[in-house]
């Protein structure tokens, strides 16, 4: 693709770059400009037809975003600013530094200006921010055949055609229709007489992650976007809802490995900054286990006259650290996937506590094997030490797993902070204390 | 809603019911069959409409859909199977015991067996077992007024009309057009002239997380099947691919908790299956920790002569720990993302080691200061030992957390199976080693 389009830059042949450019999705843009040089990426942008180089922009990524801007005239930066759909638009200024975002909102409409503004409006996170307002409109009574005549008209600056609303004079939404259903009636009937009137709608300040969950839940590929007097304002596409669906889980994952999420990408994030979303768990969770090591040291007599028991310590930490991990993170996945509820919190520790007993049993009798093979089995009270201590931690760590992220959700906290790292700083001193305790009980040390 | 059902239902106002059900989406049937009695859920079903009945039944979960089934007749069934699409079938055929299979095939049409054989004979999490065949074909010769005709005529038994599929009389693949390019054209046009030849495909041996990220970078609603001949055998619909994504990401969590990945759900999976797919990697990483413990007796002798020493074990394992999952968290996910590649080792390495520096040193500060404060600042070569292993560990399990998932991901494996508990237990021995003998050195012990 790269010689080829290179080639024809340098054989001056721009009418066939500009057929061939056209066949090449959008999508694959970012790719392409990322091995080509500035000038020939500035050529190969200003050949596209007004409408390919919109959708090529929007595929861009913030920097190259704004390299493209900086080197597009006043009108070419016109051409494409009115090409791009709204939500495309708002995404773009919230990227860009001010003196960029000068620019581009003195070369948007004064309509689209009132639009963009609305958009900015609203809060971080709520559908207002990713719907578009760019949508088929029908009245309830046009016919089939009136339907197809605005869609042809209006269709090509719509985001999408798949799904018609049905909006009152004062743009009260009344029904929705898919293409499908339009397409497969006779074009003489009433679009009332075929819309759907039972619609799904989320208001402007919906959660984004609650639409994204609604378009897993119905499969669809828009959904209306309506304000307090049902009035449609604006749709949610099926692209939008995915990024944001993918966002969410990325986050869960940052939280989850004590990371403070971030909206950047791995290599645009600085070594700094990327510092600096990891250094304020590390602190908080290696000044929680100072009180681990507060427990060792108030054993010291303990372990001074067995000094074998400290080589345990990491063992039972270890597998404390890893039951709970291994419970909180289907927990927290369940509450996030809408499966697990709170009301369900005894069932699921029931549950784990069952799971917990089989597997703290099987791994106490495999530990008590090998401290038979490694130390004789002269060593039967140690191994009952380090068997029990095995048996309750997994119990222990088990139920941490299921009740902190339960605790975190009844609260309105974010359950991904319950997450491996802290209940394995919160498990492991348990741990220890339960394992020095139950040591002096039974071997009298 | 129930009530207004069960209020229907009582007063045989079974015409009015029909109406009532026919506007509420299939999507919220499971939860309210999840409400009602046996008998009360025949009587819903039975009263649908055929097309209904059979999107409702595509909603409900495989347990849900065995006990409807016992409870329909033959003939029932056939109507219900008749109007499923082949993916859905295809979905069912595989969660259902074979006695019910052997009905469900009894009452599929002969042509349709063929189908959904095929479609099973595909191997596993690849693109043919996740496509349908009920697609719109069109001819490039055909006008948009014959394409129109066609759609009306074939179109309420195809999954999607929203992207049609221009093929050959061999049933070759050359083109694809959008029904919006479809609505906006003048209906004397020849297909051939409005379709995209460049036409993005996967083959039926796609792996189906492939196919996934496709549909996230091209932001389609269905995506072509094509065999080694380039004849289109099926699609792929986007709530399919978007269903992979979800499993895809499930498994990568359950992977990285230790956890042998599970189709079923939380509470599907018994306790015994549960405690089945947590116990392996946990006696892998019991008895991995043995050589922490092992190394810890090698140093019997320096503990014995300085006890506190051991009270800082937990710390330094923790931090370790921590440090590791954070680094391999964000680095197994920037694989799944595509954004970090293989060939991106050293920058990832180096981003992380100098990340290790700062966070470590940070760590390192704060934890002598705290040493100064708990026990004197007559400790000083203590917090020096303690805050030298703490650099180094910091920048050993950030190293650590890049270097393994990169290996796994370069010899084929997943790289999820790299992730904090494996880390972890990697760290902690070579955390407990590099303290010791910094003490030995150090202090002198």
């Amino acid at each position: 693709m790269e010689e080829k389009i290179l080639e024809l830059i340098e054989n001056q042949r721009l009418n066939e770059l500009r057929k061939y450019l056209e066949t090449i999705n959008s999508a694959d843009f970012p790719s392409l400009f990322e091995e080509l040089e500035e000038d020939k990426i500035l050529i190969i942008y200003r050949i596209l037809s007004k409408e390919k180089a919109a959708s090529v922009f929007a595929e861009l990524d913030s920097d190259m975003q704004k390299k493209l801007i900086d080197c597009l005239t006043d009108k070419e930066l016109k051409n494409v600013i009115d090409e791009l759909f709204f939500d495309d638009e708002v995404d773009l200024i919230e990227e860009m530094p001010s003196n960029v975002v000068k620019r581009i909102l003195k070369n948007v409409k004064a309509n689209d200006r009132k639009v963009i503004n609305e958009l900015l409006a609203y809060p971080d996170d709520t559908a207002g921010t990713i719907m578009t307002t760019e949508f088929i409109d029908l009245k309830e009574n046009m016919t089939v055949e009136d339907a197809f005549e605005k869609i042809k008209k209006i269709g090509l600056d719509k985001e999408t055609v798949y799904t018609c609303y049905v909006l009152t004079i004062d743009r009260k939404l009344i029904g929705v229709i898919d293409i499908k259903h339009l397409l497969i009636s006779e074009r003489t009937i009433k679009i009332k007489d075929i819309m759907n009137t039972n619609v799904i709608t989320v208001s402007t300040l919906t959660d984004q992650e609650e639409v994204a969950k609604m378009f897993d839940k119905y499969n669809f590929v828009a959904l209306p976007v309506v304000d307090k007097e049902f009035r449609l304002v604006g749709i949610v596409t099926i692209d939008d809802a995915i990024d944001v669906m993918q966002e969410e889980t990325q986050e869960d994952f940052e939280k989850m490995a004590a990371v403070i999420p971030n909206d950047d990408s791995y290599f645009k994030t600085s070594v700094f900054k990327h510092a600096k979303n990891r250094i304020l768990w590390l602190i908080f969770l290696m000044l929680a286990s100072i009180i681990t090591g507060g427990i060792i040291t108030k054993y010291e007599k303990t372990f001074s006259a067995l000094p074998i028991l400290v080589a345990f310590v990491p063992l039972l930490m270890g597998t404390g650290g890893n039951c709970g991990a291994q419970t909180s993170t289907l927990v927290i996945r369940g509450f996030s996937q809408d499966e697990i509820k709170l009301k369900d919190f005894f069932k699921v520790w029931w549950k784990e506590i069952r799971i917990a007993f089989l597997v703290g049993t099987v791994l106490a009798l495999i530990n008590t094997i090998r401290i038979f093979i490694q130390y004789g089995v002269g060593q039967l009270s140690l191994a009952l030490v380090v068997g029990l201590t095995l048996i309750l931690v997994t119990i222990l760590s088990k139920s941490l797993g299921c009740i902190l992220p339960m605790l975190a959700k009844s609260i309105k906290l974010d359950p991904a902070i319950m997450a491996s790292p802290l209940i394995t700083t919160i498990v492991d001193t348990c741990s220890v204390l339960i394992y020095f305790q139950l040591a002096v009980w039974i071997l009298g040390v």
